[in-house]
């Protein structure tokens, strides 16, 4: 047996008990006579004492041995002389009596500590020791707790989980997939699938009534800093029901993991807000309302004082930062270098420095006197201590520009605290977006998503005006779940498919068995799919997905621990009929 | 709103209430100036009433509908005159005064029934389809609830479900990978992983413990009956543990499903049986030990009778048939047709009656007489009445062939009822076995498997005799799971895969990582993997693990339903570097 209890079991109740426990040095010691030995394992960190006056070979062993090794060590347990609040267990230690060494290590390529000296591709590539650190370990330990909840909560309202395909049919719509060849089937291909979509509606035909699954997805896409190839969707489905249901269903789940994994309880309805009036208001689709700064356009009381650049703009947008007044002329240079970084792309900053005394200094004063800016401070609902920063130009880019803005503010003054959370329901997205590079529209959320009954009308003659009954929840700025009501008409579907540009032949046959399966009774459903990821990093308060992944790869879609992807032998190729393409 | 109730919901206590129910039309049926519909849903069967005199509109709405037409109904609810007890709402029906229809419905390409007239083929093309039907959608609820029981037993003994990769790295040992080209790192290639066994041992060196996972697998083999090409284990892994931790741990969850799901109670321990006696007793090493009927060595008594082929032979092993005495000449020939059969192969079938009167009757009454066949008859522990069938020859083939013989005449006799289960541990499997295609040792488990310490000697010079700690269970002659201890010490796994033909570098290419990790400090550890598939189709009762699979693939790898695996377009292979090899 190579244990009685864990690392983190032990207390003064079990005092006198001869006990054998095993796990990892963290640490060894040396002090007078004697040796300490910190023993950690998942569960907590114990120390044992080795004395070399008592038993001078045992000690002796002790003193040999390295950081990692794995221990198995049996011993007494005494009540500690100087005990250590910081763990459980720090009111006891144990004497030991015998000392086996399980398992030997080199010396880890960096210390195996919270607060660790190894770099990221360091870590990445002994990730396997990189788990052993307790702060890493943790987010996946929450990670296991959030699907624990996830489960307790939608079994209990009757969501049956069921598995969908992996190897599924590779589609041209959306992102792109990843392709698996078929050797059974030379010349053909699986593919990955992108979310289990069409399988999740086809099982609402099939009357299951209520699904989900915590389910891997896959996109072959250029990665970012926050993305994965491979990631996690805690993927729902309910049949009958309306936009409102899945938004109660959904925000109550929400609520239920909340007060699981965070103890934060919410005494309110989660907000809704229009998607346009969020890109209105935040210049955002997915608005951080832990803060309010909302925009003020001021082009009524803007305009027509001479100067060019506002009198010519679509739009003069501002937000008001409150008692930031005392910004010095560094600090205004920064955020003007701030808007201006490439991928943000305004050309200038105007500011207005409400001082408390009353008056205005402003970036614009030649053209504007006290008076006119005071009419600027009154639309900002602006006080003397206060701060106004005004971008103008192309209304679009000018509110995503001011919405980055407010965000650099709202991380200046403090107001994004990781501990506080701020759900809304962005609802009523568009259906289409024009794509510019095809020349035509594209589905915004994917085209299976139906149109609001009101807007019908449009899809002919204004097909860009067409609100979706399509939603996203969003927490602090980040988008942590989204779906909508589907289409469950053929008719419908066919005409939507016409309006993505695709002909006849294309939709049937890419999604003629869901076109079929339409026309055997398809009930009314809608669903939402949230970034499994994404939620476990918010819980945990991390900015990157990949801490809470086990084993993540690198922004070149490697795992850089098993050196993958390699290689295959060219057996395998002949297999599957396949061949290097020549350049 | 859709519905105030689901469709199985409502009983005597609802009467008088105003209710709306949605789902599909089951059927409808005209009866004098009433018409009756069913409407079905995932929760049972609701009927409705429409009567022509009171709302002649209506009813001739109603009368119009087709089987699985999708609407909505309002009406009152009213308690049935003639009662139905075969359903639990079939003490009341309501009066509709609403209808609504929500999707219409071609006629179905089968009945959507538990019987119905539906080839497989078909079904399988309209997935969807026969998922609404209530016997199959019920498979799928009960892999749920397996799912839920799994995960609410290991989490409360401290595992961590944890997700593994899904893109990993090709290797060539075991079964075929399927592989996915890496667009990203032209000309290499993921693989799917055949199991995470790599990564869950990585797990345990990172000191997670208890790991489990139930999770989706893939293997490009030729698929049989009741082989998919992706298919779910339940993965466990376990550190610090010897090989009766995780039989007692595991057991415990045998026990804990079997309760919940079938409310089955084992009042004993799990019985044990050493591989090499079950291949000796059963032929097999997953004997169905829902019946006796064990093998007899008769080599000792019914050799030197100058029967050659018995002389000869390697192995005589018999089963004694309880009660067959009076097989005719008819069954006798059946049977020996049964075991000359290509896949079982045995040249003949030698038998021997024990008549009731005590006298016997054989098939090798030329060499033996009765004082001789008494003595079989008593190796046999034969009782008058009782039929003893022998086969003979080499013996590794005669013990598989007498194996088939005796689950056959196990199911003759009525031997294997599906609701008795029998579960019992086959451990102690061997380490290696030899392969004569490759002229050389394949791990029988696989490579990571610890040899058994005291058969470590043999592993020079008698490698197939050197036993492993691994171990398999075993119910109703179907081998639910398998695992076994790891080596977790890096010589003793290179020794291995020297012994498995790698050369140090093609274990290093592969298995590297895992070598590298096993240098800084890998516990002791070992685990078990469950085939969920095949535990859900054992407590379904059915046979097949396609049923119990929402979108399964047929005997060619293909969905019928999506026409999956299927071409792709050619800026797809340009992307991936990737060209069709030429014949």
């Amino acid at each position: 047996m190579y244990r009685t209890h864990t690392c983190g079991e032990l207390r003064i109740e079990q005092i006198n008990q001869t006990v054998t426990l095993s796990g990892w040095v963290q640490k060894a010691r040396d002090l007078g006579g004697m040796t300490f030995v910190d023993l950690r394992d998942r569960y907590g960190i114990t120390q044992f004492v080795f004395n070399m006056e008592t038993n001078a070979e045992l000690c002796d062993k002790a003193r040999k041995l390295g950081r990692e090794f794995v221990v198995a060590i049996t011993g007494k347990v005494t009540e500690r002389q100087s005990k250590n609040n910081k763990i459980p267990t720090g009111n006891i230690e144990i004497i030991a009596d015998k000392l086996e060494i399980l398992s030997k290590s080199a010396i880890p390529p960096f210390t195996i500590e919270d607060d660790t000296d190894g770099g990221d591709e360091l870590r990445m590539k002994y990730r396997y020791l990189d788990l052993r650190r307790s702060c890493v370990r943790e987010n996946l330990v929450l990670r296991h707790k959030l699907g624990i909840e996830v489960r307790n909560y939608l079994d209990q309202l009757n969501f049956i989980e069921t598995e969908t395909p992996v190897l599924i049919k590779s589609t041209p719509e959306g992102a792109r997939d990843f392709i698996v060849p078929s050797r059974m089937n030379p010349g053909q291909f699986y593919a990955l699938p992108q979310s289990p979509q069409v399988f999740k509606q086809l099982l609402m035909i099939s009357g299951f009534d209520r699904y989900y699954q915590i389910v891997k997805c896959f996109r072959d896409e250029d990665l970012r800093a926050d993305r994965q190839p491979e990631f996690t969707q805690i993927d729902c489905e309910m049949a009958f029901v309306e936009q409102e249901d899945i938004l109660d269903t959904f925000e109550g789940l929400t609520r239920h993991l909340f007060q699981k994994l965070r103890n934060v309880i919410f005494d309110y309805n989660f907000p809704r807000l229009e998607y346009a009036d969020a890109m209105e208001l935040y210049g955002s689709d997915k608005p951080d309302i832990r803060f309010e700064m909302k925009f003020v356009d001021l082009s009524v009381v803007a305009k027509g004082n001479g100067f060019k650049v506002f009198d010519e703009a679509e739009y003069i947008g501002a937000i008001c930062a409150e008692g930031c007044a005392n910004y010095t002329r560094k600090q205004l240079d920064k955020l003007t270098d701030f808007v201006r970084k490439p991928q943000i792309g305004a050309k200038g900053l105007v500011y207005v420095k409400y001082n408390e005394d009353g008056s205005f200094k402003s970036s614009v004063d030649k053209f504007y006197d006290a008076a006119q800016l005071q009419k600027w401070a009154d639309a900002c609902n602006a006080k003397p201590g206060d701060l106004i920063l005004v971008l103008v130009g192309d209304k679009s880019a000018t509110l995503t520009q001011l919405g980055e803005l407010r965000l650099e503010m709202g991380s200046q003054l403090g107001l994004r605290d990781k501990n506080v959370f701020k759900p809304l329901w962005v609802v009523n997205f568009p259906l289409l977006e024009w794509d510019e590079d095809s020349q035509r529209f594209h589905a915004m959320h994917h085209p299976f998503t139906s149109p609001k009954q009101e807007d019908f009308h449009l899809l002919e003659t204004d097909p860009g005006a067409v609100r979706a009954n399509a939603y996203d929840l969003v927490i602090n700025g980040v988008e942590v779940g989204g779906g909508s009501i589907r289409i469950h008409d053929t008719n419908l579907q066919a005409e939507m498919f016409k309006h993505l540009g695709f002909t006849e032949e294309e939709a049937k046959e890419q999604f003629g068995f869901l076109m079929n399966a339409f026309q055997f009774g398809a009930p009314p459903h809608g669903g939402i799919a949230f970034g499994f990821d994404r939620l476990v990093s918010m819980f945990a308060g991390i900015d990157s997905i990949r801490d809470v992944i086990a084993f993540p790869k690198n922004n070149s879609g490697r795992d850089v621990m098993i050196d993958s992807p390699s290689t295959i032998a060219e057996e395998q190729m002949i297999e599957l009929g396949l061949d290097y393409r020549k350049k």
